[in-house]
């Protein structure tokens, strides 16, 4: 197999992606979302909101790093934030899932894609900080616009949901104001317990 | 209202676009394709490929702009490719939508998005006429891997086959000979006639 069908083979693998749903409900609630246009949202989103970041980021890398972070979901299928269970064994499926997925190009690309999954997931850097912030905050805004959404459906505590919105609080501390006043009124519909 | 409102309000507003449907339908065929994992799809293809550019272009500019290319669709649907009609009333449709969608941004950030989707639509640029030759090649490999996907229901002729692929023998000529492949067993099937 030459380089270009390599290339084009990930392409067709990663079309999958459109059909790995999420437990967030889309704004117009017609469904849930799907892992492809979330994270299309959070590319877009990363580039408007750059300006809020807490240190400088490279943009054009968190945008390759958002496109890209949740691929090994292919495999591993997406993990809800407040499936503890399922949370346990993420580490491992998806390691595989990126073993496997990113294995199917050409060595340097496969490893630059696997390089920055890795570099989202480790939440060291500016920029995989930055990422991770944006990725909570979307969830969170859709949540906010469909009653409750996941919450509602959920209904988890509010030591659990400040624990997954902490890196808006870290990495986008001017936006957190927001966040924390979306977080008071869920837990005022007794969608947060 | 402020500025992170303003951004946080377009953020919202473009969740709809996971909600316009394109003709083309995904490749495990569960349904038709969205913009906005159609953006996604294409903002990876066009990293990975940009090596075979007829000419040198700056892909974080081309990830931006297949990222926002459709986002007009919000208020202009999607016209289909062999849409003749649609096609007439698209520009003036798309540019209202244009004026709206992008007039909800601060100002440099809406011009920003405006100007990298009028950019897309000259297909001037070098960025452009990759970024156009990404966006027609994906559903060609979609339409491929569905026995003909869009082809088969609505049957083009070939002659308007080529000139919609135009942009991949002229900005991806290294693709070309895939796609002529494809064409042809797509012609071979009867699909398009």
């Amino acid at each position: 197999m030459n380089r270009l069908q390599q290339q084009l083979l990930f392409i067709l693998e990663i079309d999958k992606l459109k059909s790995i749903l999420r437990q967030t409900v889309l704004i117009d609630r017609s469904r849930r979302e799907n892992s492809a246009e979330h994270s299309w949202h959070l590319a877009i989103m990363a580039n408007l909101l750059s300006e809020y970041a807490a240190e400088p980021v490279d943009i054009a890398k968190v945008t390759r790093m958002v496109l890209v972070h949740d691929i090994v979901e292919l495999d591993a299928g997406d993990t809800f934030a407040f499936d503890t269970a399922g949370l346990v064994t993420k580490k491992d499926r998806e390691r595989q899932a990126a073993d496997r997925i990113f294995g199917m190009l050409p060595p340097e690309q496969g490893t630059e894609l696997r390089n920055l999954w890795e570099e989202f997931e480790a939440e060291e850097s500016a920029e995989a900080q930055f990422a991770n912030a944006i990725d909570r905050l979307e969830p969170c805004l859709l949540n906010a616009n469909t009653e409750g959404g996941t919450w509602k459906q959920h209904n988890p505590s509010l030591e659990k949901v400040m624990e997954r919105m902490k890196p808006v609080e870290l990495y986008m501390p001017k936006v957190w104001p927001i966040v924390q006043k979306i977080i008071d009124e869920a837990v005022a519909n007794g969608w947060v317990k």
